[in-house]
């Protein structure tokens, strides 16, 4: 294979935003071939933009069925993303699914069981990945620069969103419609990235949601997480929807020193010698390490959405290994599963969560939605 | 009264500070007169130091019953706070406590009681309360000027403390010397301001403590605590001993927009209009409250320690109002004692906090100590 035809499914912002790099060419080796969506107008809309060539499909089905593509993007709704993979991957298809992989993690298990076998490219659009800010950040942590983990503190309160953006769909914020707030609709690239930098899952999960928080919406917009690792270091992680301007502010304190990502910048404040070696052996009551506090040169760049389909193209062309695998779409969501259900139980979740408890919960709420599920 | 005649109890660290700037003349309109300490190479230490007129006593309730002064300036170890004031109080002396106030709320409840009927001045030594930046923050709070308070959040891990500071004393750091680790020894400032400066009290407290993280000890230097408040608002406290070099960063999120306390600068992210006013009237889906961002000016200043032992002898001399009263230092005391009640028992914390249970489960925490209570 030289090229690999691709299809979209599901036109809406995210969809056109793929298809439009595609059709210019930026992805080497991918052309854009087909589009499918359930609404006729936006086929039209497509044709008209994009060129009449393209083969346009109201149903997904079909599209995976054509023989016109090798490959198929996923932006639908949250929910149909597990069930169209799956439907996909065992058309023949590679897939790339937008995030998050799905809304309860016992669906995206199905998907991931069907990947692992399928023999096809399976990846997610985790274009936060290819930030040269987060991709240090994992190379610091991972080469062991900064020690052994021992606490992570996140706060993405920026993701401001006003009454009349949830106004603007039915859909939007409903449990039916979404099957979240914050944690699933805003928050899926730094719940990837919590753990995607550190190495670390967390082994258990205490948080509290606030729902409808200063907002009319049903959904959690509003949350304070703790975790704690394995390793015994802890985590916090808050978010929320409704302060403005809000702060975006991930610091990882390790044995060799701290690190903190803010305002698009990362600070190093890196200790001589590690930590627990400096304790072991000072004998000075109010003595500290010497720290060294640096700005580290961050390589301009990272290519967002297209470099992640141009991963998973290569992927498919050279057999290449992806940035983010299809597979690895589960961690973050487990982690904002657990905070939901920790919630909801008003209690610890051990990871991995009970998953049948999980979706039990979350049907709880769907029926008490106020848009029933479609 | 033209003079008020001072006594210091315990010429550890904090006593000998107080008595040097006491001698130097340095608060107006107090002498200090006498001091007591159970060491008698101390009180040799302070004549030597400070003059052969200076009364000394081995024994606090000899030097409450002298007659030689008429205030106490309370310096011994946390345990004798409450039971020493008492006896002051008692004795018609005006009294001035080292923080904390005391150990467990029980006892600074009846210090407290005892305090209200005495008829005499009882401060507390908050000395961060002079601090210019927290007084300010506490003015644009209490003034209006950051809205309604939607979220606190303190990362205060910048009390790096060794092994070897452990190691110092026999005492440190243990349930039966100090009841508590870094909440009632380095956090009680920290403690007074998040509540002070906020003017809100948690309503409840869920936190998490780690003992002996890191370090050979056994009370606990990590905590992570989740609060809720009347409000609807919540907070988090992160508090730690073995982190280098720490944070100490104070944000508070408000319907006016978002200040944070950092590197000693205080910013203020302003709103235009309200928060909630803005998302009443908006109608775009994307938009955002105009915001503007700049450093708050900050009047140097501050006398710390001297400055709140001028204002309680001020208090005694013309009446005036306490900056700090004694009264005050069981609400620092209280989130203290629920944060580590919280963890005890694995669950939520009411405030006001269950005094008998606290108590039981710190005499359980005594009994298990490596030191006895002496």
């Amino acid at each position: 294979m030289n090229t690999v035809r691709i299809g979209i499914v599901g036109l809406g912002n995210m969809g056109k935003g793929h298809a439009q790099y595609l059709i210019e060419g930026q992805v080497k080796g991918a052309v854009l071939t087909a589009v499918s969506d359930v609404r006729p107008e936006c086929l039209a809309q497509a044709k008209e933009n994009w060129g009449a060539h393209l083969h346009t499909y109201e149903s997904a089905s079909e599209m995976f069925r054509s023989g016109e593509i090798d490959g198929v993007l996923l932006c639908t709704p949250h929910y149909e993303h597990p069930k169209q993979a799956i439907e996909a991957l065992q058309a023949g298809l590679h897939v790339l699914v937008e995030k998050p992989a799905g809304v309860y993690t016992k669906q995206v298990r199905e998907m991931n069981e069907v990947a692992a076998t399928s023999g096809r490219v399976f990846g997610i659009m985790y274009n936060q990945r290819t930030n040269p800010l987060y991709a240090k950040l994992k190379e610091l942590i991972s080469s062991g620069e900064l020690g052994e983990v021992r606490r992570t503190n996140w706060i993405i309160t920026n993701w401001y969103r006003s009454q009349a953006y949830y106004n603007s769909g039915g859909w939007r914020a409903t449990w039916a419609g979404e099957g979240g707030g914050v944690l699933i609709n805003q928050d899926p690239h730094q719940l990837d990235l919590w753990q995607w930098t550190t190495g670390l899952m967390p082994k258990r999960v205490r948080a509290f949601c606030g729902f409808g928080k200063h907002r009319n919406i049903e959904v959690e917009n509003d949350v304070t997480a703790y975790v704690e690792y394995e390793n015994g270091a802890t985590g916090v992680f808050v978010t929320s929807t409704y302060e403005a301007p809000g702060t975006n502010r991930y610091e990882i304190s390790g044995d060799r020193g701290k690190i903190v990502i803010e305002n698009d910048r990362m600070t190093f404040w890196r200790l001589r010698q590690l930590e627990s070696e400096f304790n072991r052996v000072n004998t000075e009551s109010f003595a500290q390490p010497e720290c060294w506090k640096f700005e580290v040169p961050i390589v301009p760049g990272g290519a967002q959405h297209k470099e992640i389909t141009q991963d998973w193209t290569n992927a498919i062309l050279h057999g290449t290994p992806l940035l983010a695998p299809g597979e690895e779409g589960i961690k973050g969501l487990t982690i904002s599963n657990a905070m939901q259900l920790s919630t909801w139980i008003d209690g610890w979740v051990d990871l991995p969560i009970d998953e049948d408890l999980y979706y039990e919960k979350l049907q709880e709420q769907i029926a008490r939605s106020a848009v029933s599920a479609g």
